[in-house]
């Protein structure tokens, strides 16, 4: 039964492709209200595609972006099939800077590059609309090969990944039947490597601030009030160059409180990886590991929180010169957490922090919106992941790995908290796909192999 | 006959006013290229008001914005007259933050204020259209009155003052027989106080840089790659908060070479000015002087040097949240100089000392464009501020307050030492102009004054 369906899903590949470039056209930029009806066109555009595939889907309204809520029922079958949930998210990061992009971000450009690999480039085609089209189009091939799906399957496709989800938690809530599943299958991760697939079973949490300083209460002219009124920026880099010590580790009191070192079993697992520190950091241009010294890289992307400064504002930054003593400087900071790390209490400990390195003249103040999640890990041996370890494995003959991450996916926390179901973290991107940045890329393979994989978990569920 | 040009400077004043509101509507910002053509058009309006007046007017043309010269040569007198030049700058500051402006930047506008004071609001009207126009309708009414001006006069109104004066020097060296003068009169200082005149006679100098830190080669997943990944705002914040140690002096080293203290004299002439030191922070919502502890404010502002942050930006500054680890950080800097401090000096020292403060793997580059200008201090007792100083008195019923300013005003220096001439720097600006900020404004009795002190002092230099 599967083999035919992955015959199908391979027969139909330049249409599934076809079908992604539409989606990639929308400009579903979710952090910026300019782009808020892109969002919406975006969400119509999934649910349109699932209405198709014999899906009930919907396009729900939330005080923010839309949610996409989309059910398949599987005509009655003699055994029990299990009902599984499939996340993505519909929505994109900002395009800037966008003078660095060699294509234009919203028009999906397809490539083969010098190295012979084939490659799609724009915003999104990794992260998320070219991962959560897998599964779109393995449901496809699964309908186009056998009439439907083989599974009971719900899939929720939201448009505020980008921007903290806020309207996530309180929707899960007021949908908690609906949404409660066996398990959640999330595609938003990467492979170990282009041959290697891999299932993410660690991950950070997060959690967003932003801060201005506040100096004198106009901006003044450097030369008649430089010397006496205080710069604002001198005392936010004061408070932003003091969050790390010499060896790279964050020096807010109490930060590391919940962050215990990582278990034998996971170092011995991580060494047999053979990660080469020299190559990921090379391939940035980087060759120091800017992190706790005395750790591996892995471990402090995987393991160990960070205090990282996203944006700094403040003054003129236009072209030439302007000899400006401003009134206020801002900074937007986010703190990647593990282990048993509280959101809350870290925004609270950097805020006394920061309070504490300012002079009483100046006003400073938090507009960081609160919230955040804090770090995931799921179990190994938990059924849903043997068996999507197995569908890896058939697909591209080599076992997969079980990995960490350094990025933050909340709703893995959410799914278990709110709907008390595990995750399964499975995606098809690769580290250099640069998501987040300029010339964004997937490469074919990723898709097509990722619609194959989905495939056969789909079918492997079933079994 | 003096008389009779204050009275018709009076009878014309409200003339004078539309005049220099037509010329406040010209966007004339040097430091953007895109407003390159309102500075012709600026340049272009003043050769046509001298031109109207009887002057010889040329709008000349730079690598950058153009420079206004003009020459009037009086009837011949049996008396040997002065030849001075009156010097001003027809561009203006740019206008961000443009939505904290009260009415629009360039659209000039009158308005009796709560405390029953005229003034006018706009971009330019103090610093310095509606300075330098107070010489040209001195000018208009000597012609009015008299049918001429007294003097020998060069009127040189340039265009890049707010953007470092980089085409000045030049054209300096290549008209230095056609611009040489007994004397320059500078019109771009402030009054003591609304009451008080002022002759400027100490000036900070002032020196640029533009600082760029570059971490990883691309902007990174501050998931993926945070921890690892050195962040560049991380090591321009560690650059910059080094500036100052915790008694605000500059912590460069060598910074303070060729910096003398005040004499005795000097701080005895400026404590008698009585200056508030609390009024003059609290005006701006300040409370503590942030130079150097144990020097006054006046002292603080006027003879001591600063490194002053004027702008800092990188990684994502836009509306919500962008979970990047960016490549790069900048900051412009402007160091104020006095005594002996050398500009190119100063800017070695800083690079030095900045790039002892970046890890192995960030790139520093500056991209600062040199130059710069050392302090001047102008003698007391020379002839035309004396001659400057009794017109003022006579106009304003008290002794003009010789002082020192914050501001740099390079082309003292410049008048100096490639056309050998001493400046009187006369202005009728008021501290709380907001010059360089939103709403910026000049007071009417400051132009109104301002004409009549011109009237008089071109009278008193022709006796």
């Amino acid at each position: 039964m599967t083999e035919k369906v992955l015959s199908a899903a391979d027969a139909n590949f330049e249409k599934s492709l076809a079908r992604l470039f539409d989606f990639l056209r929308i400009p579903s930029i979710s952090t910026d209200a300019t782009f808020a009806h892109e969002c919406e066109k975006a969400a119509q555009w999934v649910a349109t595609e699932l209405t198709a595939l014999g899906f009930h889907a919907e396009v729900r309204k939330t005080p923010g972006r839309p949610m996409v809520v989309a059910h398949y029922t599987p005509k009655a079958t003699a055994r029990k099939v299990p009902h599984v949930l499939f996340y993505g998210h519909y929505d994109v990061q900002p395009v800037d800077p966008v003078d660095l992009w060699n294509t234009p971000p919203f028009e999906p450009t397809r490539k083969k590059d010098a190295d012979g690999v084939e490659r799609m480039y724009g915003r999104g085609t990794a992260d998320d609309k070219g991962q959560l089209m897998t599964f779109v189009e393995a449901a496809r091939a699964w309908v186009d090969a056998t009439g439907g799906l083989p599974i009971k399957a719900t899939f929720l496709i939201e448009g505020e990944e980008e921007s903290g989800s806020p309207s996530l938690i309180p929707f899960l809530k007021a949908n908690k039947a609906e949404l409660s599943c066996d398990a959640a299958f999330v595609c938003d991760t990467n492979m170990w490597d282009a041959m290697t697939p891999a299932i993410t079973t660690r991950l950070r949490g997060l959690v967003h601030e932003e801060i201005t300083v506040t100096g004198p209460r106009i901006d003044l002219h450097s030369g008649m009030y430089g010397g006496a009124a205080m710069n604002p920026i001198r005392v936010l880099t004061k408070v932003l160059a003091a969050l790390h010590d010499k060896n790279g580790k964050v020096a807010i009191p109490g930060f590391y409180d919940g962050v215990g070192p990582i278990s034998t079993a996971t170092r011995k697992q991580w060494n047999s990886l053979k990660f080469s520190e020299k190559k990921f950091m090379s391939e940035v241009g980087l060759a120091t590991p800017a992190g706790e010294k005395g750790k591996s890289v892995l471990e402090q992307i995987w393991a160990r929180p960070t205090a990282e400064v996203n944006g700094i504002w403040g003054g003129y930054t236009g072209a030439g010169t302007k000899t400006v003593l401003p009134s206020k400087a801002h900074a937007k900071l986010t703190f990647r957490l593990v282990g048993k790390q509280n959101p809350e209490k870290i925004l609270k400990a950097f805020q006394k922090f920061a309070k504490g390195l300012i002079p009483k003249d100046c006003k400073l103040e938090f507009s960081g919106h609160g919230g955040g999640a804090p770090a995931s890990e799921i179990s190994e041996d938990n059924l849903f992941i043997r068996k999507s370890a197995a569908a890896l494995k058939a697909e591209f003959k080599r076992e997969p790995v079980l990995l960490g991450s350094g990025g933050s996916i909340p709703i893995v926390r959410n799914f278990k908290d709110i709907l008390g179901m595990d995750s399964v973290l499975v995606g098809f991107g690769l580290h250099d796909d640069a998501i987040h940045s300029p010339n964004e890329k997937y490469n074919l393979s990723s898709y097509k192999r990722g619609i194959r994989s989905w495939v056969r978990i789909m079918g492997a569920l079933a079994e």
